[in-house]
């Protein structure tokens, strides 16, 4: 199939939707963002690559984050994990504490925020002082890119406005699901969304759980076959907040955005994707991201279903 | 691959487990079930089939049916159908009013109780007096057999002991999301529940839903391939209640199960699968079912992920 | 104290409020009244009362209904009526099913509407086919008036659209915390809220609360000086809904209102009151009832703080 | 009447329940408390009081600090303070952050955790750096005693462990319901309720709410009379978390409890009272002091109802 020309189809269908959405504004630093921007890059197996727009354009990748960290604490605590963070889509809205309070303090996912400072929590509690710079350098080594880093000022500003994380860690913590010191959880947490990528760098650091855990390009193993099946599944039930089952509906692929603008996607055995376009709909995805992947997997017939 | 020998290592592996979980006791004539029994069917494209265990043996199709009734309200109002009723998980136990409440008599999606008594409505709207009638033509023709029929008794009961679900259809009403009279959905809603089939009749009746909407073994289309896909997903992010994301994560196939203890699942392209073991988990779904679902897709490494 | 003076400088006082506020409309008999009416009655222990406005006019007497079904339950039940319903504040709208929920079919307090079938269904337990009948002898006999009797037209409206009331007593009954016919328990509760009676009545009606439970006109004891008392604390916590704080604040009297317009209140040792107008505030209580008994409380200096 | 000999009955009557009940433990100094005292303080208009047990005994006052905060900031803010923290009851566990979220940071009512913290922030506008100072010198004036302080060890404990106190804040925060710095703001509020005071100095600083706002033994107008009494109510209605409409009920006071063991109670127009026992019940109030004020009234009739 000619995947370039499937890219340029949907450049033009997603153009008169550029308008619509809104950038996040939550901290200053997301809002300054040209808004306009659309990006998208497909990595396949053997190291083809189709790209379309700006694809050089680095945006901080926010809750896609959440993927590395999860894998890595999937990887080191297996099944263990789960007495700490669930895998239950969570419908409610992102970053709510209701369910929390309800649940006594264990998140049910690691994709919406409480889930990922957990996650994160736990990672401290093996790489200490070393935590951030590991996750780091996993994403660097997942996307054989050093150059990766944060943007500094996003980070600063996450800190000085992340009021509901702070709450959300608290909570957390009152229930003693964080093992490690607040303040250096929620900096590696505040860190690992003020990474910047851009849709290339993205694509392929997916492209190992599109391939059963093995990194195609290096055949390195990254994580074994089922868990990798298993990061796959919670990304289509709970990777795109609540609105988790309407792009399961219409997209039809394991996929995980970030507030940033940025989404990835996994074609299983066959590719990864990832699109970016800062405006978001109501519940916090990228808009054009999202129907630039529905487009894709109309016109390719690659849901998984 | 042997898939007869797979069912015959699953039976063996499953063995242990037949003594766990509880049969569904909210009705009396679903509590005097036999509760050991297991049986599993494989239907394949071609019509070979496999088959363990008591497959001849009929059980109350329960929440499997709201499959056939959203199949036939997809089919009839495309996407007019999500005004009445959504297609998100909803992170609940599946009879929960809360939610309901804080969305206004729109149901999360087709899966949970309030969904389908709403599909069920929408049905009636067309289907008038006919209604059930159509439902159950609708299942005989897609599994090729005009013996099907329903449980009076299970009926009875459940229209006696259905609090809940008379709860739930008052209030939906009262936000003007049931058009018709209140007895008349009910009572459709109840009989669909008691429609009795065993595990080769059900594994035929969604085999459409594996091959894109066309019934395989009559080369009928019984719904679009895009609505079919669509089916699926909302299987597999709401299938099971509140462990869907379980589900998905150790199953990875799209399934619906019923408190009945029967579970029908997907593997797109490929073949539908039936299990049926009445003792139910913490979640109401088939213990042994889903166990067994674990296993095969372990065996046979057909997750769709 | 002048309080015919009294009485009247509020009527003045209120006028400017008469267009304020909305009649409630969810049935239509109670849409249709003549929604500029004002009235107030104030009696005393000697049977000296004071009146202005139209008291005369009778409307359907709503949820003050409650406060005579309460009155004879805990009567006859004392302490085991707490296992049924409650008696904390809600803090959730007035048919909030959600609390109902997370509590499992215990009612927080007799006046919000499930606590009132609740205690309309303990009633049926003991007076059977009588119950209703029962009731109105009752309310007949604390207001020495044998004409009182319920409006049909509007019993049968809450019948036909009580779809709330249905959801709400059916998910008690799965509760089990229903003990009879739900049939026989929602006629009940509905015939209770469509008694007619004027604001002389209902002032009268209400004296025994204000005197320690015996009705200081005849001397008879209806309640013990104990339980009376308790009557009086449930409705000043828990007599308006989720604006029960505000007329505690504002007003400083122990006093039930209900939909249709109607509000009681009683000043320990003195007097019982009664205000009508029809027109509701957002909390579903009459706006320049609550008001009037404000400035009342404001005047007088007679509220209990 | 002979309060002295009204005291002397109920030390008797309630010594078999010192067994009952826990000491709050949430922070370890609060749980190295000697469990099994008891002392009870009442203080006239005219300066005559009656003690029984330790009355010298100090103990950290916790929420009921909160009367005084809201006393200052109604003094101040008058209607204003509304739009900032309301005056219902809570129906939820007094640290629920569910209801905060559903309500868009407003707290129901300043008795709550999350109340007093935004009143704590309305005092931080007004008296800067200088808040905890003039909360602590208007306790001494309104008990005429220049000894009262704070016992750091409790503080330092409470700004360790207050967890779900800093998840409140930072959520309250995110909703723009702080207008200071959160710091600032949450150590005026743990200060507070590290306040060491004795029942002989509670009784006698809340003598004032009694007396519509003057302090009978000083002559001095603390807080306008209608002020005093809507403070009262609010103590009524939301003064014992989700215990409030039960103490309305066995009590019939306005009062107010404190984690340490300590409530306060008020008789309109007669005295004060303070009861001391750190033991709770399950609703985190102090199980012999409810207990202690339940035989008061029914001893002495002198319930507002």
């Amino acid at each position: 199939m000619d995947y370039q020309a499937v890219l340029e189809e949907i450049e033009k269908e997603i153009k008169p939707l550029l308008n619509e959405g809104k950038v996040a504004s939550y901290i200053p630093a997301l809002a300054n963002v040209d808004d306009n921007k659309f990006a998208m890059s497909i990595m396949m197996f053997d190291g083809t690559s189709y790209n379309i727009g700006d694809t050089d354009f680095k945006f901080s990748i926010q809750s896609i984050s959440k993927l590395f960290t999860f894998t890595l604490a999937l990887n080191y605590y297996g099944k263990k994990l789960y007495d700490r963070v669930g895998h239950e889509p969570s419908g409610d809205p992102f970053n709510s504490l209701v369910q929390l309070e309800y649940e006594n303090g264990i998140p049910r996912n690691p994709f919406i925020n409480a889930g990922a400072i957990v996650t994160a929590d736990t990672l401290v509690s093996i790489y200490k002082d070393n935590t951030f710079k590991t996750i780091l350098n996993f994403i660097k080594e997942v996307c054989n890119d050093d150059s990766i880093n944060i943007n500094e000022e996003i980070f600063q500003s996450e800190l000085e406005h992340g009021f509901r994380n702070f709450a959300l860690i608290n909570m957390i913590r009152s229930y003693n699901n964080i093992h490690n010191k607040i303040d250096d959880v929620i900096q590696t947490y505040f860190k690992q969304c003020s990474i910047m990528m851009n849709t290339q760098q993205l694509s392929r650091a997916v492209l190992f759980l599109a391939n059963h855990g093995i990194n195609p390009l290096t055949n390195e193993e990254i994580i074994s076959s089922s868990k990798a099946k298993r990061i796959n599944s919670v990304m289509l039930t709970c990777g795109h907040y609540d609105a988790s089952g309407d792009f399961a509906y219409k997209v039809g692929l394991p996929g995980k955005s970030g507030v940033g603008g940025g989404i990835v996607a996994v074609v299983p055995q066959k590719m990864a994707i990832c699109v970016y376009s800062p405006k978001l709909n109501n519940y916090g995805n990228s808009l054009v991201g999202t129907k630039a992947l529905e487009l894709f997997t109309t016109k390719t017939n690659l849901s998984i279903f």
